[in-house]
């Protein structure tokens, strides 16, 4: 008979889920209550200014979406996009391959901007393009594209948006609580995000929010939204308001619970604070690897600190070192993705795995499955770097 | 500075959630591992087997859906049905409604079949309409209505849409682990469900399964599905098979661990006997409900044991019940929906909230509320007659 499943305990540094802190895992098993008991439309207040605190806004429609990051992806395109829109996509990684596939589900037609794996999105291209397609209801993007480890500037691309009056789309999955997401001063449309990244809680929580702009273009749709369970005007019933909650589908309670105690630890860390943080072991993690001999694929100006694509040196099994990492050590690192295919390695610093000693056991267990590779590497200098960062 | 959550301990007699086991809740807080793990990967095999063991299947497509069960509602509906489908709907209470919007929504048409709220489908009606539509994709219809207690007879129905070669969707939130949910003996092609009910485990997961036949169809669609969240071809290269893999979405890591151990729980206990504890415990109920002088809304054959329809006595404010309920006792049970709000209470009895603590406890504190409202009921004799069932 299938017996109770007790998990190894890994050291998570892939592209997400990154470690949970044992708050987060203990606010998730506390008692699960009602979705309608008044004790926890409380706590769902608390979430919303929480996430307003996350996202750097004063939006109204700021949730936490009922399902992973792509379901807050496909939210806002759902609800933003209708049957013959225009949509600028830009893509340069995995992620802006979804984003096409979501304008074209919803009966919109693309608008492609191509930038290469590996490099950011060209705001001249942009600008251009929206020269030539002013007609266009939306643009979109994506901030930190975790498939390549590019972070691209959100705050210039949404300002162009805003200046062709066309709403912004920004896929910040991979950036809130790492790297500065400022809903407001960039002037964004619709940003979503996911639990499992820099916010360091479990996977299948996506928080997003809406401008007030973007929220009348989603209450005065020509077509209703194509999804029941991701219509925000079916959604917001239920998430509105305090003691008016109607009940619109089961919301996941403790993964709320979960949500709520790691955006708390966010707010008493200083999400200031925890920008530093993530750009301070990023600096230590870079100053190792180069040490060793390894180099990031990425242009320095352009690097999400919190996801390091490394370029595996030649003649090394990829897999293998992946295989060793996990066995040896119980640390977990990503593959690369798509055009990174068999290329790169992804290494997260992502909220409670944005740590010194992360860093540490990486470098050190790097540097020893690269010696079984027989890779041409110095050793013993990758720690020392480091530590220079760190002090 | 907002603090940590600490929810009060409730007991869940409402239409779900119901009460979470401590093993539930604890296996939801083991470490968070990824998405791609060897580990979790093994522990996604059993969670299919398992819920093969729940659903009385063979299907290979059977698996947890990441969202609740509106999502997998939504997923059933999004890969089955094409722009331009004809779909029969049967409508019996909230849930049928919802079916009919997710078929518009998917571009189908429905059929509807009315039936009162607090009574089951028209067998008769549905064999009319069918031959009278024999050119309909699918017919869709809700087991078990959690808005009026009822059930419907699933196996009848999906036999005609059968001989009909007609697509049987069945929603089996509130039957699954409560009462037999028999998708072989059935001939069901899609089937539904819920975590958060018979079942225990926090909500935010929803196991379906899907039959061959049904499987092939969603193989040859002609358009892609409408929401690349729920494209059960692209989920499908995540769950189809241990050791290959495809990245979709981030799995729930954490909610998984928790379904898997409310099913292994349910297997250690045996679904026949889960199904007799709900039926007795039913019966427990109804023996304490009727001494005191309240009855049931719904027919006896057709009562659902996990979900009761309680009729509210004249004079008594409903809600002021419930809010004794829940502010002296603790105790949760659901208002009415729809054609039922205000006439009726939901009490449910489902997975760990069906056992005798529950019956005693819920009998005694609305002997109590009722006595402050000054209904006319029956005093000092509920609880004997209850255990006159349970010994």
């Amino acid at each position: 008979m299938t017996t109770s499943f007790n998990p190894p305990i890994r050291k998570l540094m892939g592209p997400g889920p990154s470690d949970v802190h044992p708050r987060v895992l203990g606010a998730m098993a506390r008692p699960t209550i009602g979705h309608l008991d008044p004790e926890f439309s409380r706590m769902m207040e608390e979430i919303k200014d929480l996430l307003r605190y996350a996202f750097k806004t004063k939006n109204f429609l700021t949730i936490p979406v009922s399902g992973p990051g792509s379901v807050g992806m496909e939210t806002c395109f759902v609800n933003l996009i209708e049957p013959g829109d225009k949509v600028i996509v830009c893509q340069n990684g995995a992620f802006g391959g979804r984003m096409k596939e979501n304008v074209e589900r919803c009966g919109g037609t693309p608008v492609m901007i191509f930038d290469d794996w590996g490099k950011p999105i060209d705001v001249k291209k942009v600008e251009d393009t929206l020269k030539n397609n002013s007609d266009s209801k939306a643009l979109a993007f994506v901030h930190a594209e975790t498939s390549t480890g590019v972070q691209s500037d959100a705050a210039r691309i949404c300002g162009l948006a805003k200046e062709y009056g066309v709403l912004s789309i920004v896929d910040a999955v991979t950036s809130l609580g790492g790297t500065p997401v400022l809903a407001d001063d960039w002037n964004a449309d619709a940003i979503y995000s996911g639990s499992q990244k820099c916010l360091s809680c479990m996977p299948g929580i996506s928080p997003i929010t809406i401008s007030k702009r973007a929220a009348d273009v989603i209450r005065s749709r020509n077509h209703k939204v194509q999804s029941w369970f991701m219509d925000l005007n079916l959604v917001m019933g239920y998430w509105s308001g305090e003691g008016s909650r109607a009940y619109h589908h089961t919301a996941p309670i403790n993964s709320l619970y979960a949500i709520h105690e790691a955006l708390v630890m966010l707010a008493e860390e200083g999400i200031e604070q925890a920008w530093e943080r993530h750009a301070k072991m990023h600096r230590a993690l870079r100053q190792g690897l180069e040490a060793m001999g390894l180099s990031l694929v990425v242009e320095k100006k352009y690097r999400l600190p919190q996801l390091n694509t490394v370029a595996i040196p030649e003649g090394v099994d990829e897999s293998e070192v992946r295989a060793i990492l996990l066995s040896r050590y119980n640390l977990e690192i990503g593959a690369g993705l798509g055009d990174l295919a068999g290329k790169v390695w992804r290494v997260g610093l992502m909220g409670q795995s944005s740590k010194e000693e992360h860093v540490t056991l990486f470098l050190s267990a790097m540097e020893d499955a690269l010696l079984q590779q027989g890779a041409a590497i110095k050793t013993g200098v990758a720690l020392p770097a480091a530590r220079t960062v760190i002090q």
